[in-house]
């Protein structure tokens, strides 16, 4: 049975770590919002998560349908495609490791959305220019030097070696991380590549994963929408330096 | 094996998703940082999470240390505990479901932090008032209405009864909205009260967990931290409107 995921279909977003796992996998899977089929569509996807008989509506996209389970957020989705996928250990320690590392990357997420931002997400982002321009300084100076170095910190004490973030395997984190450093590249380049220059094992964990067989497929093709500025991870150059 | 609770001895914050479970359960732990014993208090309680032999270190407090586990971020403290405490259902499903509840929860709660801090964590609330109040109102206005919205619907449309909100007992998700809904009580008690008058189902569960009697002895006790403006949850009423 096919996963149906629902999301935004001109952004990578928060459905992009659900999009990564599953063609890391190589699951079955339809990304339903950007589909012209029957039942596909934006607007068919909002009526699915809106639906009054569902008893689980998602509070937003992404969510994830499969069978009779409609899942929504992200690190939730993850949780459940986790041991479906092989992409998480078997034992509950590595699952709830590899769970820590994920909401760890929301985290990080989130603050990245706020940088642009910082007082309403109803607002576009020239309403808050000043005030994002402020908070774009705080998180480049001091949260995504802190980030990485306890992503750096974290591969550097997995006692099954530096390769992975959890165990000696490819787990969701990975394909997570690699997603966080990729959208900081794209959104500061300047302030990433400086924070990257002392951790090296998150350096190569992003280009390991860049160069998985089947992430490398999917990051070549079509489905994979490039980095703009409706997403989370937005080059306004002005907020880099 | 007595659990351990490593969390900030003078404020609510996060860890109080992680005592209110630890509470309502009747289970035997430890809060390390506010302990005056060998072992104990906000040093040793740093040292433990920086001490360099940690192999899985979390990336900040809470985090709980239980035999060899030791495990950051409350929502995956909770994705422990749940099962251990008898604080979710066994099904994967009711597994899942819970949890998404509870990362929305979180979501929730980071929102409420950056109504007081919208430009830096690491600058005073004093020095960003202006940017505070500006976001505050969006919060006021488009977001508490719409979380309390979206968590009545939930519990108006559990199969087993508008009790709790999964499945027919109670779980870790219905103690993490009865604190949501207290936190924000506290800081913006007319903005809130004016979106609880047409969240019944919310209202009744805040009271509903109130009375727990395990709940109701610890809010009653010593351990209940009073709500502060060093907290998550600060009443600033300048914020409330």
């Amino acid at each position: 049975m096919a996963y149906e995921l629902h999301y935004w279909p001109t952004i990578q977003g928060r459905g992009e770590f659900v999009r990564l796992a599953l063609e890391a996998a190589g699951a079955d899977y339809v990304d339903v919002a950007r589909g012209r089929g029957k039942g596909q569509g934006v607007a068919a996807s909002l009526r699915r998560m809106t639906a009054k008989r569902l008893v689980q509506p998602p509070f937003a996209p992404p969510f994830l349908v499969h069978g009779k389970h409609t899942i929504g957020q992200t690190a939730a989705i993850l949780l459940y495609l986790g041991p479906r996928l092989g992409l998480v250990g078997k034992s509950e320690a590595a699952r709830i490791w590899t769970h820590q590392l994920q909401l760890t990357v929301a985290d990080v997420v989130a603050e990245v959305h706020e940088t642009h931002h910082p007082i309403a997400t109803s607002l576009y982002y020239e309403e808050q220019k000043k005030e994002a321009a402020k908070r774009a300084k705080a998180f480049r100076e001091q949260r995504i030097p802190k980030f990485l170095d306890w992503f750096n910190t974290v591969l550097a004490r997995n006692p099954a070696g530096s390769t992975w973030l959890v165990g000696a395997r490819l787990s969701y984190a990975d394909l997570s991380l690699f997603q966080l450093v990729d959208g900081l590249l794209y959104a500061f380049p300047k302030a990433t590549q400086r924070a990257l220059a002392t951790t090296p094992h998150v350096v190569a964990l992003h280009l390991r994963v860049g160069s998985h067989k089947r992430v490398a497929a999917y990051l070549g093709s079509t489905r994979r929408i490039a980095f703009n500025e409706d997403g989370i991870f937005r080059r306004y150059p002005e907020l880099d330096a």
